[in-house]
């Protein structure tokens, strides 16, 4: 595929580096982006470029935020007992929706993934073990995927967590295996951190 | 679904204008263009921008192009007794791939569409019409979507290009029905126009 414009190849092959978008379907976007007045493709590109210039993490729990500090962490009415380890901010997004817990997050970034080069070090670990360390915290819960990478995480942060003497437990396996945290509805998902049972039993299968 | 960014709420609205892209997409990919290097982002938004600013489009045909004249209009090689009536710079790129026309372009820009608001008027056309004036081309080839909108704008254009004593053809309708040019494999879109007929034998069906 190659047309007669530079500028239109160098957008297509940008915009066929989202992920999951090939070049027909980049070609669609462009020609959609070309019918459109020029300052609502200004304000499109803006938009993308500021997200990652200007973007900020929470001091606290590394979830994205243009604050020092994000809003849960801020809010005063949030159990500052419990923290809820999770993989990315879409899991903060999701077990935000379910309304069903009140404590604060901490976000990974990641999972261990050796297969992508990915070890404990490369995530917000040793930020959590640091919020453990300073002593407020009772129970940490671990949301992660039922996927191996996120077992493989789990336990490496029960194992971590249980030599700072803090609770771990583990959201409720209601999720079926081998599914991301993001698809599951909100009403399994609520359920399933309301079923959060101690670390042990959970791995014990 | 709501996160604790407003950076990240407004990328993710923006990602959601794209054609095809749901939010739940959208957020998938912010959350890939953040893990990124700033330098890489702000190259795709670069390409963005620059692709709607700096556009511009062949005096001649239509096409895109980053000269006045595109590289089709300008190859002296090329047959100038037939010019190829199509609907966007994609369906330029699908002939071309098939090696089976020599002939030059014509992009309208759209095809008419009562339901979208665009008529005649809103299209290429008189630039088509004025080229046809001066003299030169013997042979208009229509190869339109094989759809009501396809089907409508050959109509018009076969009423008004016969006016102007001008032969119009039509590519043949090897081409499923209801299909859409760009969808259709090069073998079968070469053979189509290598089988284009006069349009009277074309409407009758």
């Amino acid at each position: 595929m190659s047309s007669s414009s530079q500028l239109l190849e160098t957008a297509v092959d940008q915009l066929a580096t989202l992920p999951g978008i090939g070049r027909r379907t980049a070609m669609r976007m462009a020609l959609d982006l070309l019918r459109r007045e020029p300052h609502e493709v200004t304000r499109f590109s803006e938009a993308v470029r500021r997200l990652r210039d200007e973007v900020r993490y929470c001091t606290v729990c590394c979830n994205i935020s243009d604050q020092p500090v994000c809003g849960i962490c801020a809010n005063p009415a949030r159990d500052r007992s419990t923290v809820c380890v999770v993989e990315d901010i879409r899991d903060v997004i999701a077990i935000e929706n379910t309304r069903q817990f009140k404590g604060l997050y901490h976000v990974l970034g990641g999972v261990i993934s050796p297969m992508d080069g990915l070890g404990p070090d490369d995530l917000n670990t040793r930020q959590l073990f640091e919020r453990v360390g300073r002593g407020d915290i009772v129970e940490v819960v671990l949301a992660l995927g039922a996927t191996l990478e996120g077992d493989t995480t789990g336990f490496y942060l029960h194992r971590k967590l249980k030599e700072q003497g803090v609770e771990v437990s583990q959201i409720a396996r209601g999720i079926s295996i081998g599914g991301e945290l993001e698809q599951v509805d909100e009403v399994t998902l609520g359920r399933s951190i309301a079923d959060r049972k101690p670390y042990e039993q959970g791995v014990r299968r």
